[in-house]
């Protein structure tokens, strides 16, 4: 696979968001992988989590770390690159490139910062939509997401019925649960009280050393891991060289989180979680209708749900939720439920579970 | 029931704490209900949770709100306190009376902050041994306590197994958890973030505004309710008056916590809420001794296990190890495996599915 290079799109008309507020200008970072086709009819759009980005797949020049699904996508993989041309976006609010908190408002070329608007999840979806637009393709072989992707997935499903002829949603629901809500409560709080914070007058050199965005990722990890793949991982180890008497003395699981949340903090930004966050927390699908039936009645697409046993984020029985509605409107729909055993991430680990399935779908 | 009054034992002699290090002086507060027969044989212990105190029952003077475990502890009652003399103590480490790190240090009359030695659960247990002795009892129709105090229940019954007849261990573990110990990491640095924490020079008084202790409290939320119980209390409810679209906007489970993790910085401190989650860190049955089995083999109190289905904190697995080590082993014991509506904090709000149990034998 040929290094991947991040591309923009620069759009100069108004993107109408659902709070009633405007973006103008904005921007959307993405990637590509594979060509189109003459005919436009092998796109694929993927649709990334929460601390995601448009780097999908491949690796960089000059880096060693691949994109986040490159073990599903590339040549003769489940999402095979020499068959689909792969697109993947950057969500608006994120932090990769896309227009975000920390973007420059037009024409004041002041920093957004808390002024931003509160985006959706149906705002990314929209975002999303013009751009491929923009590029002329006006059906996809395929929406897939993951977590968060998979809640924009389902969103294009429902305001775009005709566009996808299938839509993966993975490890997902249709409404975030309290549970979730308060979760992210508890990161949003971490980020603002931390020292640099300031409410959200920052500098970006500062991020580095905000522990309130390290203790957010800390909070998410009790999310996106099960309980059980923590033992396996760490088997309430102690660091060696650390005193079990000493009050600072860390189990292995302690190091862990601490090393791999300090280096969270060097590329994300504080605004964005705070952002992606409240988009994350008000996402439900029936918003607007009378109930989840009403709100994927008019869905046209075939509707791939698939979930985790051990995912203690968005359980199997949301995943459950969603098949139930569109079985009873007779949509086109397939519910796996996999025996996963990383928990929440078990959808960006053990891809192997998954990836034959969606070969399968694609290419049959 | 008569008010309960908290009382004060000091003590001169050193307590030899796991650490190596020692207390001395040292204070423990408690409260007793009921009244100590002539043969000094109808004495229960009560050990507290985390956030606890020793003022597990009954309505203090000129206030309203009863004891922690008012609905299992008094006349007539699951522990009838007409046949029993109850004690409850407040933990070494606590902040409601028992020496803590806010207690001033003997000659320097500074308290000790950090300087405050680490407490291990053992540590708690021995403590209140002490306690016991001075009050001359020396057999107890048992030692009952939940999470945190069935941790401290089952530590008794490892080391002073002919002195209680019955341990209650309900809601709790032989062997804190990698998840469980990454929940008080997370917990843990979210208070020593606070830029009011200044490490740990803080004053009384800043306390109640300490938003570090508050967003620890909501991380433990997290473990002390089931996903479940946050969706039937909750129920996705926005607050009214707040916009959907505003970025602090709220849902319901949000205020929820912003007013409940507020109050608790009015009555929790926070270096007693680093040395309590250290000392739940390194809980393990087991330190010290081959495995698990080889740590019960001494016991000899009939073990009663109650563990909840629904509690994500301390599951229903750790129960049945410590079963079956015991079943192994050839020791009295019962497992009682609860269909609770509150995840962990069914050991609490759900007194009436256990407390027939306790009467039944502790009067057999």
């Amino acid at each position: 696979m040929e290094c991947p290079v991040t591309q923009f799109a620069h759009f100069t008309n108004p993107l109408y968001l659902d709070s009633g507020r405007i973006l103008e200008p904005y921007t959307l970072a993405y990637e590509t992988y594979g060509a189109l086709n003459a005919d436009k009819s092998n796109a694929i759009l993927i649709m990334h989590a929460f601390s995601g980005s448009h780097h999908a797949a491949g690796v960089y020049e000059g880096e060693q770390k691949a994109g986040w699904w490159d073990s599903l996508i590339g040549h003769k993989k489940g999402i095979d690159i020499d068959r689909y041309f792969v697109i993947c976006v950057n969500a608006i609010g994120s932090c990769y490139g896309s227009t975000s908190p920390m973007s420059l408002q037009h024409p004041s070329q002041i920093p957004y910062r808390l002024d931003f608007p509160v985006i959706t999840i149906a705002d990314m979806v929209r975002a999303q939509k013009i751009l491929l637009s923009t590029l002329g393709i006006d059906y996809l072989k395929a929406v897939i997401g993951g977590s968060m992707g998979g809640m924009q997935a389902l969103s294009f499903a429902q305001l775009y019925p005709k566009m996808a002829e299938h839509i993966f949603a993975i490890a997902t629901t249709h409404c975030t649960s309290d549970y979730v809500i308060a979760a992210h409560k508890a990161m949003s709080e971490a980020i603002m009280n931390d020292p640099l914070f300031r409410a959200g007058q920052y500098e970006s050199t500062e991020v580095a050393q905000m522990k309130g965005l390290a203790i957010a990722r800390m909070i998410g990890f009790l999310q996106y891991f099960s309980p059980q793949t923590m033992q396996r991982k760490f088997s309430h180890r102690y660091v060696n060289q650390d005193g079990l008497y000493e009050l600072f003395g860390r189990f292995e699981v302690m190091r862990y989180l601490d090393y791999n949340t300090q280096s969270f903090c060097h590329y994300f930004d504080p605004l964005s979680y705070l952002y992606l966050a409240k988009a994350l927390c008000i996402y439900d699908l029936s918003l607007g209708y009378e109930n989840l039936y009403d709100a994927l009645k008019g869905v046209l697409s075939h509707i791939h749900i698939i979930s985790f046993i051990d995912d203690t984020m968005f359980k199997v029985e949301e995943s459950r939720q969603i098949a139930e509605a569109l079985m009873y409107l007779q949509k086109k729909y397939n519910l796996l439920e996999l025996q996963g055993s990383f928990g929440h991430d078990s959808f960006l680990v053990q891809v192997d579970l998954y990836d034959d399935y969606i070969r399968h779908i694609l290419n049959s």
